[in-house]
């Protein structure tokens, strides 16, 4: 796994491939065949400025309660409520969502963190459409590169049974959610399960991530097998 | 990550310290302090003899319920209620359960794959107590290696909102479950939250394992930062 160094920070409107490919150069890194470029939602974020500030919201009934209950902002919540198709429920200060992409976590993929210091409060949502936006940094890559590579966009989750979160995939590109095809176990029998191939990978950037101020947004995992796909989504892997 | 090589099948009394020592030191591999050595709980089950012969299981009425339900072994249902504290559900196919541990997942961690052509049905449990297995194997490579290292036992666990399943830590030795004291953004908030490090490890390791007849039971990884932890236990990280 390698950490692409020295990603500035991201504004609306920059060009997501073309830095990472300009850092990694840089470090005389060279992509490869088969590279998987795992990238935070945060920056695919803030480029495609998909992001709220807080000051032009105004909370509805139901999100005021949600603040109550949870000791949040209540225009964050209504956020939550914009974001989700669904509020599942809430777990001390957390509100478990349903997000509009089928997701569920805590707090609809919204991020107040490392949004930069601003006279507006101003929070972070998931991209529109984050296969779309792995396909297109997947697509720019190759053009850049010349290599034929997959893209994961990834998005830290709580889980309601373990403590803190950890990285799993939002948006795909070039590579199958999971396995395809029967897989046996050492005995020749047939393994109805597989693992979140995708998930394991974001999660294992996540190790070199971090979630705090490490900077860190881009990781390449190189020499993992998996199975190449086209028009491919996230959403196959949502129950 | 490095896969340690030539792992044979695991027996009932083998041990797993010794024999992971022995498989890196023939492919040349040396540890190094604050190497984090991931073993799945399977071989750690198999040595420790926590198996279960279906045969000798006599299914309650319960557990012939659920059997019906989910086309399930009544036999194997019963297994999933022994190791269980409690029954959260059933998602088609799946038992939902929380294991005698604390630990949420479909199963109750009990494997059927890779327990060998026998004349009668064997499962595979989790070990009686996955951490204290973790201090075993910690403690007998330090005396091995000289090196400090830390051991993580992972288990893979199904999400009910995402098909598949994905590597998560049972069990932990030298390493603590996250990072321990306050962070910070880029722009000094305080973050609240933190990751799940001892499971993203886990997760990492598992995308080099696989789930079928791939035969990579260990996994080493390096250059992570990490707290070293005296007397850690898996459960601090259960809600």
């Amino acid at each position: 796994m390698y950490a692409v160094p020295n990603i500035p920070l991201i504004k609306a409107g920059d060009d997501i491939a073309q830095i990472i490919y300009k850092c990694a150069k840089e470090d005389k890194f060279g992509f490869e065949n088969r590279d998987i470029v795992v990238v935070t939602h945060k920056i695919v974020s803030k480029a495609e400025n998909a992001c709220v500030k807080l000051s032009e919201i105004t909370p509805s009934v139901y999100a005021k309660e949600l603040a109550e209950k949870t000791g949040r902002d209540p225009r964050l919540c209504q956020v939550y409520v914009n974001e989700s198709k669904e509020i599942l429920g809430i777990n001390g200060r957390h509100i478990v969502t349903r997000h509009r992409l089928g997701f569920v976590g805590t707090g609809a993929g919204v991020d107040t963190s490392n949004m930069g210091i601003l006279d507006e409060e101003i929070v972070c949502l998931l991209p529109r459409d984050p296969d779309a936006s792995a396909r297109k940094i997947r697509s720019k890559l190759k053009e850049l590169s010349g290599k034929e590579l997959a893209v994961i966009i990834c998005d830290t989750y709580g889980n309601e049974y373990r403590k803190h979160s950890i990285n799993f995939a939002v948006g795909i590109a070039g590579i199958h959610p999971y396995p395809i095809g029967d897989t046996v176990d050492l005995y020749d029998r047939p393994k109805k399960s597989s693992t979140a191939q995708v998930d394991e990978i974001a999660a294992a950037a996540g190790m070199m991530m971090g979630q705090a101020n490490e900077r860190i947004p881009v990781v390449v995992v190189r020499g993992v097998e998996y199975k190449v796909g086209k028009d491919v989504s996230i959403k196959d892997i949502l129950t």
